[in-house]
C-alpha cells in the first residue's frame, strides 16, 4: 500500500470516511527526516509551487520595476478566495501594468469565498477572471512578461520562454529535471509539471532555507517569505488554513496548498519542508494532517494551536446547526503529538528556539 | 488494505489521484455474489436508504389516504437538487397535508442544483428547508406521522414511533438488528444508522426482490420501484447519475446515492443489491464505480452505456473549457468490463433477458 491512513472522519464518534495519503518531512540539504507513505509517486504540485513560481518576479527585477509592494507578492503566490481585497489588488495591479482582465488566461470563475460568490450572485453580476484564484499568480506572470519584453498573449503555454524559465527555477529547487517528467495542464491553463513527492518535499526544504542557490535567488526567496508573512491574508483569505497558518505563526510556517489534495509547509527558522499529498485529492483533510505533522514536529506553540483549533479538527455542522461530527488525525500513523525524534531534536536546537516563539 | 484501488483522476493521461472503497454485490438470497474490499466494514448508508425508508409511506396507507402519486413517492425516496420542479411539489405536498415548510425538521440550505441555487440568489432570496435535498423524505415521515396519529414535531429524534418503526423496517430487509449498531444524526437531523457494507448490499438485494418478507411490505417495495421508474426526475434532478441511471434503464436499475461516497444499486430482474463506500466519502467517483460494476455484470446494454457515457468517466474540464483530465475506473479491480462470472451467467439467464432490453 502505497499510502497510510492520515485522516478520519467521523459521526458521532464512529468512523464515517478515511483519508490516505503521503507525506515527506525534508531538510534543506535535501536529506529526509521522516516519511510516511510512498515518497516516489508522482504528484501534480499545482498551485503548491506558486511561492515557487514568484521567484522570477523578484529576482528579474520586475517588481523592483513595477515597484510591487508585500501584498502584490503575496497575490503573487496566492490561492486567494476572490473576496473584496483579492479583487481589488488583482485590479489596480494589471492597472499599474497598464493592462485589462483580458490578459489574464485563466478563466472566469465565481470566487470560491462563498459570502463574496453570494454578494456577486445577489447584485446581479458573474464570476470573471480577477476571481480566479490564480488570477495574482497570472499578474505576476504578466508582470515578468512585460519587464523581459515576452510576448503577454501566449505566457500560459509551455513553450513560452517565462514558462521555460519557472521550469528551470523548479527544477533547480527540486534537484530534478522537469522536463524528464509528465507536464500536465492546470486548472487555469498554465503548465502543470509532475515530480516525486519528494522531490516537492526537498524544493520546500530549500525554498524554507536557500542555501547551495545563487545569492540573487536566495535573496529572492527571502523577500517572498518576508512579503508573505507581511500580507498572509492575501496568499489566502478570512478563514482560510494558508493564510491563518502563516499569520499564527508570523511566517514560522509558510503553508501553500494546490489543487487535489496537496499541501506543503516551509519553515524556514528550522530549515525544513513538508509536502504531502492526499490520494484521493481531498482539501478537507491535507490541513488536518499537516497541522498533526507541524505538531509532531514541535513547530506550533500552545497557543499557536489553540489559535488554530478551528484547522486542527474541524466539525462537522449539520443543517440544523448541530455538531454531529469531526475530521481528525487518525491515531495510527504519527507518534504522541508534540513528540519528535532524537534527530530531529537536534535539528530544533540547530535551527534555534525561534518557532517556539511564533 | 480494507479498501481495493476503484477509481483513478487522471490529468492528461498521468493519474493524479486515486479513490480506494470497497464494494458487494449480493442476491435476494443473501448470498455474495463477488464482492472487493472489506465488506464486513461498518458504514453509514445515509440517504442510500432513503427507498427503504419511504416503505412505511405505502403500506401504512398514508400514501393512499393523501393520494400521492408517482412524482410524490419518487420524491420521498429522493435527494433531490433542488430545482424547481421539486420544491414545486415539495410545497404542493405540505399544502395537500395542511403544514407549512416550518413542520419540515431538515436545516435552510440552497438547492444543490447549481444553476437553481444562483437563481434564487440573483432573486435576493436565500436557502429553505424546502431545498434540502432530504425534503422530500422529511415530507414522507410527516404523511405517514400525520395518517398514524403520531407526533409531528419530534418526527426526527431517535425515539419518535415512527424512526422505530423505520429501523424495524430496516433491520428487516438488513436482516440486522440496527439497535444494537452505533447510530449517529444525519445531515438534515434524523437519525443515520450503521451497519456493515455487507448488510447494507443484502438490503438493496431484497429491495431489489423481496422474497421471504411479507406480502403487504412486498407490494409496497413493488409500488416504489413502479413510482421511481415513471418519474425518475424526482428522485435527484436533471444530469444526475441517479435519475439517468433510473430513466435511461427504465427502471431496470435502481439506483441511490448516499453522502460521504455512498452508492447502492437495486437490479429488480436479477435479483441483485450492490452496495459501494468510497473510504474517503468522494461523491465524484462513487457513480464511477458504481457504472463499471453495472458494465461488469452485464446490465447495461451498449445503448445505455452510451447514453450514461457522461457518467462512466466523466472529464474534468478546466476554467479555459479545456478537457484536461477524466475520472475512470482503476483498470485492477474489475476483469474486462462487459464480462461476468460462470456463476453470474447462470444468473443472468435465470433472471431473464428483460435488462439487455432496458
Amino acid at each position: 500500500m502505497p499510502y497510510e491512513l492520515l485522516v478520519e472522519v467521523t459521526r458521532n464518534d464512529t468512523v464515517e470516511s478515511r483519508h490516505f495519503g503521503a507525506a515527506v518531512v525534508c531538510d534543506y540539504r535535501g536529506d529526509v527526516v521522516e516519511s510516511w507513505g510512498n515518497i516516489d509517486s508522482l504528484v501534480f504540485p499545482r498551485s503548491a509551487l506558486k511561492p515557487m513560481l514568484a521567484i522570477h518576479l523578484v529576482e528579474s527585477g520586475a517588481s523592483e520595476q513595477y515597484c510591487l509592494g508585500d501584498a502584490e507578492l503575496s497575490l503573487a503566490c496566492s490561492s486567494h478566495q476572490g473576496e473584496q481585497i483579492h479583487q481589488t489588488l488583482v485590479e489596480s495591479w494589471l492597472n499599474r501594468l497598464g493592462l485589462t482582465e483580458d490578459y489574464l488566461a485563466c478563466g472566469a470563475v465565481l470566487p470560491e469565498h462563498t459570502e463574496s460568490a453570494h454578494k456577486l450572485l445577489a447584485s446581479g453580476q458573474t464570476g470573471c477572471r480577477i476571481h480566479h484564484n490564480c488570477s495574482g499568480k497570472h499578474a505576476g506572470f504578466l508582470t515578468t512578461a512585460l519587464h523581459l519584453n515576452m510576448p503577454l498573449d501566449t505566457y500560459h503555454l509551455v513553450d513560452h520562454p517565462l514558462q521555460q524559465l519557472s521550469l528551470a527555477i523548479l527544477s533547480d529547487l527540486a534537484d530534478i529535471d522537469l522536463k524528464q517528467h509528465p507536464i500536465g495542464i492546470d486548472g487555469c491553463g498554465l503548465p502543470a509539471p509532475t515530480m516525486p513527492l519528494l522531490q516537492l518535499g526537498r524544493a520546500i526544504a530549500r525554498f524554507a532555507r536557500p542555501v547551495d542557490i545563487s545569492d540573487y535567488r536566495a535573496q529572492a526567496i527571502y523577500r517572498l517569505h518576508e512579503a508573505i508573512a507581511n500580507e498572509p491574508l492575501y496568499i489566502g483569505g478570512h478563514g482560510s488554513v494558508v493564510s491563518e497558518l502563516n499569520e499564527v505563526t508570523k511566517g514560522s510556517v509558510l503553508a501553500k496548498t494546490g489543487a487535489e489534495g496537496i499541501i506543503t509547509a516551509a519553515i524556514p527558522s528550522m530549515g525544513l519542508g513538508i509536502a504531502l499529498k492526499i490520494a484521493d485529492g481531498s482539501a478537507r483533510a491535507r490541513s488536518v494532517a499537516l497541522l498533526a505533522i507541524l505538531d509532531h514536529l514541535g513547530a506550533l506553540s500552545d497557543k499557536d494551536k489553540h489559535k488554530l483549533r478551528a484547522h486542527t479538527s474541524p466539525r462537522i455542522v449539520n443543517s440544523r446547526g448541530l455538531a454531529v461530527g469531526e475530521i481528525r488525525p487518525a491515531a495510527s500513523w504519527l507518534p504522541k503529538q508534540g513528540s519528535c525524534s532524537a534527530e530531529l531534536s537536534c535539528m530544533l536546537h540547530e535551527g534555534g528556539p525561534s518557532f517556539h516563539d511564533a
